[in-house]
């Protein structure tokens, strides 16, 4: 059956597949899974933290009582009663969030893809943090924007210096709480001076928000959605509360641009799954996370704590660090004159790794930074490789 | 907290977002859910064929052995075991298929927009068949294509009338196996002449294969992917022949597009549930669906046998409709003058509701057809709604 000689086929692929890149990180990892590796490199949740047990009996449960329907095509929008769980938990008493205005995303990384396609033309100005998120920097390059990075400053992004380079902009993209990578938070003064400044410019602005929750202190900030819910477009994730690979996130936005990319997620791909929508809300809806996320936060802060001591007691003079209040990642910034590409290249030789700074702007980069995650190794383990970097940043003073 | 009188937001979207209309289909299913109303408008798969036991045991068996994996994030390109299983099912005696090749997606509907996005630039000729699968125009529109539409006949599509078309065309968009809409097959002769076809004129082939394993006899047709592993790209899918809920599709192609596709996929939501793939893994590697595809193909050849039956009886001379072989649709053309679209609205006031078949049509549409859906109606309201409809159309001639 197999036909002769066929030609072979010259492949001509879109110019938006030209921008496509590897994320950065994901290579890293391949090479920073050997088990011999320390890796600081990883963004990935604590597994300690996965409610396993939990997991498994809402898949019983709901395969038990309601197979059929989990198992058949459903709405695009998503699950009802999940929706709505995820508008109570979002609305105050001055600020009511609407089911119709919760969109299920297949991780909050679809909802950035969903946007970038419903707000990005060829050329579009996109405003960005100084640095932002990768994966958000990666969604929306498909999408051809010319980035503007807005400066920030060691307490996050400067709202003042927005209006510089709004001009023509379609969307202001933060991540305030914790944020990866610089594990910085954004103020409550500067949250409230950010919504000012977009609502003023009519800039539409994304806060994302996957590690909010994970707050050491216990005391989440008050989300800028609450504040001006008619321009903010907020991301959520069961990410880094519940477990990462059921792919789960969500999109809260005002009603004329939920409509618009819940068209896009049709096409793109009809629905999330309704079974794992139907298994997290069997999960949450009777207050799980409530006692779930401290266990988490305590985890993590006592993680970074390790951490932190481990850079202090090892890193030498004129290497300065964040100290985050929460999420999962440090940000450290060398002496000027030092590439952490480079440096990275003889972390691995001496079986260490991290994420150089340079792939999280957008613009130009700082070279001399890089972004260490702490979640998942084992403190001592922490201690020896934050220990080894220390002498390899010394060696190059 | 909440900031006062903010400027309104004026939404800017960006101009592929102009071209995103919701699937008619889904709209008319939204009317057409109310139990009163003989629905042969679904494209839904028959819940009866759902295997929920097995499901069950499968999640319970991966999260009790193996949960804090499941629940991790997991690689872009899918869960090694499964592609493995994927690509030695693909693989024939002459034509090796390599796991390197299968890419994992969201639902076979994430695979079409993955191709799109990476195949499509505005403007670039899209040739797809007369009529053609909703979903897929849908999802490659986002791209704004140029489509041209490829003559079919009642054997399916024409392969000499597609050089007239194929001047500068990205991709050739089939569905050869029991169409969605019209439920016909191409032959293994005009199989044959298409992929040569193509293969002559470098243009890559893509074979949506959604219902090939529904043959109502049980012999599926050779796969174009096998007469030119080089030059076509299958998608395949969980939904019809496991359950459609969990969203697993997935596409084959050769290993520069599939790179490329990998890449778009990392940026769209950067990996499907693994926890759903090592459960599908889990519940076909000892050959389950070899004893379960037979059970679908029953249900569904009988309850097609009793939907030709009915129209046999029931409508006027004058109306043709195609007699499937397989798959969950029968084609229907009424005469020249009558519109379906029309025509739907008296049926939906006689409580039988179908779908015009208008909108599968990417050019000039055929006003006077309509496609019937009968795996999921009792075989009783089978015959009441094609009586119905049968009056209806009596009554315009």
């Amino acid at each position: 059956m197999k036909i002769e000689n066929p030609n072979p086929i010259e492949w001509r692929f879109s110019e938006r597949a030209s921008q496509l890149q590897s994320s950065f990180i994901r290579e890293i990892l391949k090479i920073t899974q050997r088990p011999e590796i320390i890796s600081f490199a990883g963004g990935l949740p604590s597994p300690a933290t996965f409610p396993v047990e939990h997991m498994k009996a809402a898949f019983d449960k709901v395969l038990s009582e309601n197979g059929k329907v989990a198992l058949q095509y459903g709405p695009t929008d998503g699950y009802p009663l999940l929706r709505e769980w995820i508008a109570n938990s979002l609305s105050t008493a001055t600020c009511k969030i609407l089911p119709e205005q919760v969109l299920m995303t297949s991780g909050s990384q679809q909802a950035l893809d969903l946007l970038g396609k419903v707000l990005i033309d060829e050329g579009s100005r996109v405003l960005v943090e100084t640095p932002s998120y990768l994966g958000a920097l990666q969604a929306f390059s498909v999408y051809r924007p010319e980035f503007k990075s807005v400066a920030t400053d060691e307490h996050g992004l400067v709202p003042s210096s927005i209006e510089a380079v709004a001009e023509g902009a379609r969307l202001l993209y933060a991540l305030p709480n914790f944020q990866n990578p610089t594990g910085r938070s954004l103020s409550i003064e500067r949250r409230q001076e950010l919504v000012e400044t977009c609502a003023r410019l009519g800039l539409p602005l994304i806060e994302d928000d996957p590690y909010g929750a994970l707050s050491y202190k216990g005391e989440p900030f008050p989300k800028m959605l609450n504040m001006n819910p008619d321009g903010v477009i907020y991301m959520g994730s069961f990410s880094k509360v519940l477990t990462p690979g059921i792919r789960l996130g969500y999109v809260v936005a005002p009603l004329p641009l939920v409509r618009r990319l819940e068209l896009a997620k049709q096409a793109a791909d009809l629905h999330t799954a309704q079974l794992t929508q139907m298994v997290v809300y069997e999960v949450v809806k009777d207050g799980f996370l409530d006692q779930h996320i401290p266990t988490i936060r305590a985890l993590y802060a006592n993680q970074c704590q390790a951490m932190l001591d481990a850079i202090t007691e090892f890193f030498p003079a004129g290497v300065t660090w964040t100290k985050p209040e929460g999420g999962m990642f440090i940000w450290v910034t060398l002496p000027k004159h030092i590439d952490a590409m480079k440096l990275l290249d003889q972390a691995i030789a001496a079986k260490v790794a991290f994420v150089p700074g340079a792939p999280f702007y957008a613009n130009e980069a700082e070279t001399n930074t890089l972004r260490l995650s702490f979640v998942t190794v084992p403190q001592e383990r922490i201690r020896e490789g934050v220990a080894i970097l220390g002498k390899l940043i010394a060696a190059q003073l």
